[in-house]
């Protein structure tokens, strides 16, 4: 027997014990962040994927995998199809499975820290439909037969210095705890780390690619916080850097503290859409007040403060030394026709690796040659890694952990001469790009607004893309942060200070991949004569040059050309002076105006 | 004591009478209709104000009116500031009034035939905020007053052919009562007489410029309806052509009706945002099951079939010949200096009035001439009637109401010389309009997200424009018709079939205002070739000139000046036909390409 049907034969004699009929394995932790730490790899466990996304229904007679486009190949390749039925949640959504296979009566058991309240909320509803009843547990199945599982994660934790963090901890206490008081809530129950982290100024290493310290808090109107954090992750100095109104408490006394919040005469909030569902439960169940709404840490911590945005600029221009110096060399490498993707990635490394506050990959390199491209979440291993080969796109999305700030970046790299269908491609997804890091939009607009107009050449050709074309990055924290966003589900208004990327692309599936990413700034435009309104505009922050042989030139306007003269000039000025030799020889020749 | 003092003085003794604190009155009747008949034009009565947005709350000390930005300074000259407060509800809403200004344990009155389900849920909400308390009154406290209140209307009903609506009320009863079916419902209440007129193929006139019956119906999922309508609008030969599934019942039945739906075992869907609390309420005493959700006619109503289709396109066809005829008159007339706004509204409703199957205006003229074409919604009246003067902009938004389609266009004119600034701004307006006019999207795309294609040329000058790009329109229905539109709030995917409005436009206060309108429907793009998406466009099938002295030709790319030449010669070639003499010249040369 595998061991995936050993596992998943041991899960069904708990379900017995249980007295249960099936059990929810999605892919979160408690802190419900988008790493999950090898500890809570619960998926992974029981059916072996090894995938970002996905949700297991388990049942006694069967068992359901859902995940999404990315990885339904994979999750074929992974798992059993004799034990598991695989679908991707864009067609068939757990809840239209539940609605089909579960009996009424069935009783379907979760543990409550895996999902959020809105999370149970859905199923909840899903499984009333079916006339089935959900259960949440007191100790995870899964855990119950995972014997060698890993310890949680205890990296240690240290003080964000505010030369980076540009606003010391105990001046966003004063204000979040003044928002608190004008909104109404007495406290907020602060469920995500990333949050902790930014009103802490505290880093971290307990998932990859991100310096984020898992941890609660819970702030109060007059600025006090507990701080719910593993004590052996502590370091020295910390104590001092926190001051005397953040108190560090066990783990272990956080329900207590819950409790207690219900004697508060107002209401307290905590965040529907992120906190486990155990957390807002105890509240109701202590019967606090509920204040469901938003996370006040979300939207200060989007806005980045000056010192944050130039600290953003200053790692931009070395990761974009670093990037050229990788291109000179690929430039050099890459004829030979025996470079391939794993030691491409393997080099990028090394060039960023030398940089000033350098701590890191932002998140795990694509390097993806010729058809690989065509693979949005593509990552190359000894089975896929393909030799970069003339006449082939490459496509390079990567991103570094500065101290001052994160960085994310794609380049799409013509090895030999490109088609024309490949130029054009290019160039449409180029000209989208163009189109919304010039645009200018008055306050209040969103996200979802202004998708369109990276589409828009695309759309004219009949081609388009399945993701959305930008995300919200974190300064030394998550390279994908909410709440802003540039995609159709992004419906918070964009403002000053907050940092999305701009990465349309192309893919065609067996042939090549596109993407053109940079990460911009949201500013006041200032400078406008004649303008009447307060119009905002973006300022790209990523210094890297765009490979001007796969533009088809003929295909820009002047306005577009002049942008890519202009960002090219800019690039040139901010990196050069960190470069010689080859590197800078290439810097000079890949920036020159078309 | 004047008129309005008197009223409210009365209002106010009722108020007295009946036990209440306040009143609200809306500018609505009971079919929540754009157009409200001269029988429900309580605010005018009230407050002496005639534009067509507004709500008071009156109470005993005090009272407040509430209206847009474009009506407030008409409000200030009609409405006596010694009685009401006036607010822009964009920086003051009733709900916020009313947390300051009522005291716990105020009972406020409401008409609940006056407010959407939806409506007083919200006005509940901000009630309870203040701990104020909403009771519904029998009668309406101003009708109570109103000696010499106007009848309601009843205008004749008769059939809309076949012939233009393209499918028959027999089948359009038999698609809605197949989703009904499938989604559940045993029967929906159909409260908007939009709705009903479409689905019964009816037409009639209780309201100005919409060919409008006031009526309700409900349709069950056999497809048998009960339509409740006033006996005295139903004009021979009507019996025969709805049949015997549609019973006509005087509209003293539908209480009765509503109480006993609540027998039927399934659920009753009636839409919320759209249907009068008092209906609502009526299916909720009686212990009907709600099922709360939009109402099913209004999407098979917006997208409009290939007769419809078909119609819309040789109403456009006629109605710009008629704007033609009126343009080559306006060229040498307005000359003079002496030629004002309402002349030329009278003389455009002379060359429309011949058209074949034109039935009226499908909304009142907007003839404004320098200064008068920046306010958005302007009425040429006596005291305002501008001459069109040598240098300025003379706008002009119109629509006609023909059998076979209803239209809605505007124009900007150059009279004379325009100067650099007028010709930039209106450039500017037309490079979005084309952009929207020639943008391919997918499916699923919205109006909210297309939006910004019409204002980025705007924006990038610092400038913008405070009112949606563009609206639904019905078929020889309402010039404004939902659910799909161009603006930050249509969050409805736009399907093949529906008609909207393309109307950027920009407004100098005192100086001068463009607009430029052109209809558009969406299609599915077939002739794509390389695309690997379905795509939809829109066809442009509004027929009239665009002004080219208007334009500073310099600013627009190759791509806009071919659109512009191929607009103008399908304009020419559909229109020519129609004319001959002066009008046919002069659409020859306004169609000139540039």
């Amino acid at each position: 027997m595998s061991d995936t049907a050993a596992r998943l034969s041991a899960l069904r004699a708990e379900l017995e014990k249980a007295d249960l009929n099936g059990f929810f394995v999605p892919m979160a932790d408690e802190y419900q962040s988008e790493y999950v730490p090898d500890s809570a790899q619960r998926i992974e466990f029981l059916s072996g994927f090894t995938g970002s996304a996905g949700f297991i229904i388990a049942l006694k007679d069967k068992a359901a995998f859902f995940t999404d486009g990315r990885y339904t190949l994979q999750a074929s390749q992974q798992i059993p199809a004799d034990l598991f039925t695989i679908f991707d949640m864009a067609t068939k959504t757990p809840s239209a499975w539940l609605a089909k296979n579960v009996k009424p009566g069935t009783k379907l058991g979760f543990d409550p820290w895996l999902h959020t309240d809105d999370g149970i909320a859905r199923l909840k509803k899903a499984a009333a439909k079916a006339k089935a009843e959900l259960v949440p547990v007191e100790r995870n199945l899964i855990d119950a037969i995972w014997h060698k599982r890993p310890a949680p994660p205890a990296a240690p934790i240290y003080a964000h210095d505010v030369t980076y963090a540009g606003k010391s901890s105990a001046d966003k206490r004063k204000e979040i705890a003044a928002d608190l008081k004008k909104d109404g809530p007495a406290a907020a129950v602060i469920t995500d780390p990333a949050s902790v982290a930014w009103l802490l100024n505290v880093r971290g290493g307990d998932v990859p690619n991100t310096p984020l310290p898992l941890s609660f808090a819970i702030i109060k109107d007059d600025g006090k916080v507990k701080w719910f954090v593993d004590p052996r992750k502590l370091t020295s100095g910390l104590t001092k850097h926190l001051g005397k109104e953040v108190e560090a408490c066990d783990p272990g006394l956080l329900p207590d503290a819950l409790d207690r919040l219900a004697e508060e005469p107002k209401p307290i909030r905590v965040d529907p859409a992120e906190a486990a569902y155990w957390i807002v439960e105890r509240l109701r169940t202590a019967g606090a007040k509920l204040d469901l709404g938003e996370d006040p840490c979300v939207l200060p911590k989007a806005c980045k403060n000056s010192v944050e945005i130039e600290g953003m600029k200053a790692a931009h221009r070395r990761d974009g030394a670093a990037l050229v110096t990788f291109f000179a060399w690929l430039e050099r490498n890459a004829v030979s026709g025996e470079l391939t993707e794993m030691a491409a990635e393997e080099k990028l490394a090394e060039c960023r690796a030398g940089n000033k506050h350098y701590r890191g990959p932002s998140f795990h390199t694509i390097s993806g040659a010729g058809p690989n491209g065509a693979v949005v979440h593509y990552r190359a291993t000894p089975a896929t890694n393909r030799k970069l080969t003339k006449g082939e796109f490459y496509l390079l999305d990567s991103g570094g952990q500065y101290m001052d700030g994160t960085t994310d970046v794609t380049r799409t790299i013509a090895i030999g001469k490109p088609s024309p269908e490949m130029r054009d491609r290019f160039t449409r997804v180029l000209k989208g790009h163009i189109a919304l890091a010039s645009v200018r939009f008055p306050d209040g607009t969103t996200g979802s607004e202004l998708d369109a107009l990276a589409r828009q050449y695309l759309w004219a050709a009949g081609l388009d893309y399945n993701h959305g074309t930008g995300h919200g990055v974190g300064s030394y924290l998550g390279v994908h942060e909410g709440p802003q966003g540039i995609s159709r589900r992004s419906k918070v208004p964009l403002k000053p200070g907050m940092v999305v990327s701009n990465e349309p692309g192309y893919y065609k599936p067996g042939a090549y991949g596109i993407r053109i990413e940079n990460l911009q700034v949201v500013n006041e435009i200032v400078e406008l004569s004649g303008g009447e309104r307060k119009m905002y505009g973006f300022e790209t922050i990523t210094m890297a040059p765009i490979d001007r042989a796969a533009i088809d030139i003929g295909m820009l306007s002047n306005d577009e050309r002049a942008w890519l003269n202009a960002y090219h000039a800019r690039v040139r000025e901010n990196v050069r002076p960190m470069l010689e030799g080859e590197a800078a020889h290439w810097l000079d020749q890949a920036t020159m105006p078309v």
